[in-house]
């Protein structure tokens, strides 16, 4: 399905609309196959340890399922979460940003759903797998 | 099951495991039944129009079964999350905190499973239900 | 939310809709706070061991689920699951019945979330908990 | 991860420790990267116009995830499914076999976590998706 943003708007709209966590996350990556985000870890997405805590990467996996869904149908559009399930399956690296892969597995009329898995940058197995819902309700203009 | 800490030793190892929140969580109840958080909301923990963000609403659910399972266990064990399931039902009321109410369905030998609903304080209807695994680790004493 | 139907009509209304499996559950209690269902376990829901298999308790879960939202909603509507997440806790007690307690914690426009915790008939913890999302198409008469 | 049985030992394992489902599933490929399975539906797996039952595809999803994680760990373990989350995207074609292809994102001492994608056959988009935990307990030979 054909994207309806480039990089450069979706940036600029995720700052208008979360601007609690403006500068915490890069798209890298954006097209009909994937997108790519980065989690640029800072101390306080840290837990003892240096690894990243389960909050930060909940949070990089939910924009990045936010994302993948906007650019398929445009910013008009108030998209929630409804549902997350989350697998945290190894530590992450201390001193590395996460990167998530999310892929839109569904967009249908009123749901979307879209798997993403993340990883340490430059490791090759996942620290954590996610599956997430996202509700869309009717356009306004629709 | 009996508990191992009191709300005061279990807030003093919150502190101290977890600095980065210090301050955002206070154990309102814990006892064989029940436990009882409450997420101070600020204004890091928003989204626009006031309501709170779903990675706020994850690290209180987290954090309360972390808490529900340290008490049955003890202290020394690091238990680490590997799975969460949440249902995001209803938009949180603005300038409320939210309260999670916290139950823990199974405690096995390395699993335990905790079940936990988020409230809007003083509302009757959940703004979100999660369920999370904890992966218990065998204690170094045993 | 006061109910549409009664026991019998629901049961009625199941047989019909789900020819397959009739005979397989009986709705024991249904009320605006709570549906109790007994899946009458026999020989093709078991395991080697006696056990209860995982899909025959999905199955319990998921019908559980559908009961508690078309109570409320009326048997015109098409609802379908989209989404379950599932935490088996316990092994199931041989030759005994599956027992779902359900509730409905959010019944909206278009989703319902029900919570189900499955019990062998007679024991106090549970051998599994259950969250399901179910999916209410338009009405055709709205 | 080097596998320990090929097909034809894995279905005779299955035919033992399943009889039930005897002849319900087959595997189709078994390697490190991929574990592909059919269900071949029959009525006992429809609903009502020919779709194939929730209860049938998350079985297909739970044997799929139980057989790629006992082709690395050997088939003397008894690993249960402890967590499973599903999201049922499309109606499934009637009249057509559902393929699972499996991938185990994790296998660690006492957990193994796999993602599942269920198709119509033929056709091109998931009818589903789903992340499954198995709990491995110790071998009794370690």
């Amino acid at each position: 399905m054909a994207l309806t943003m480039d990089i450069a708007e979706m940036t600029a709209f995720l700052d208008e609309v979360f601007p609690q966590v403006r500068g915490d996350f890069a798209i890298e990556r954006m097209d009909e196959d994937l997108l790519v985000m980065r989690l640029k870890v800072v101390e306080r997405h840290l837990r003892p340890g240096g690894t990243v805590s389960g909050p930060a990467m909940f949070a990089l996996a939910d924009v990045a399922a936010y994302v993948a869904t906007m650019a398929r149908i445009g910013k008009q559009a108030l998209a929630v979460t409804t549902n997350c399930a989350i697998d945290f399956m190894r530590k992450p690296q201390a001193g590395r940003d996460i990167i998530a892969r999310a892929e839109v597995l569904k967009l249908g009329r009123t749901l979307s759903v879209t798997e993403v898995r993340l990883f340490s940058e430059g490791m090759d197995m996942p620290v954590a797998r996610a599956s997430l819902t996202y509700s869309i309700p009717p356009s306004e203009t629709a």
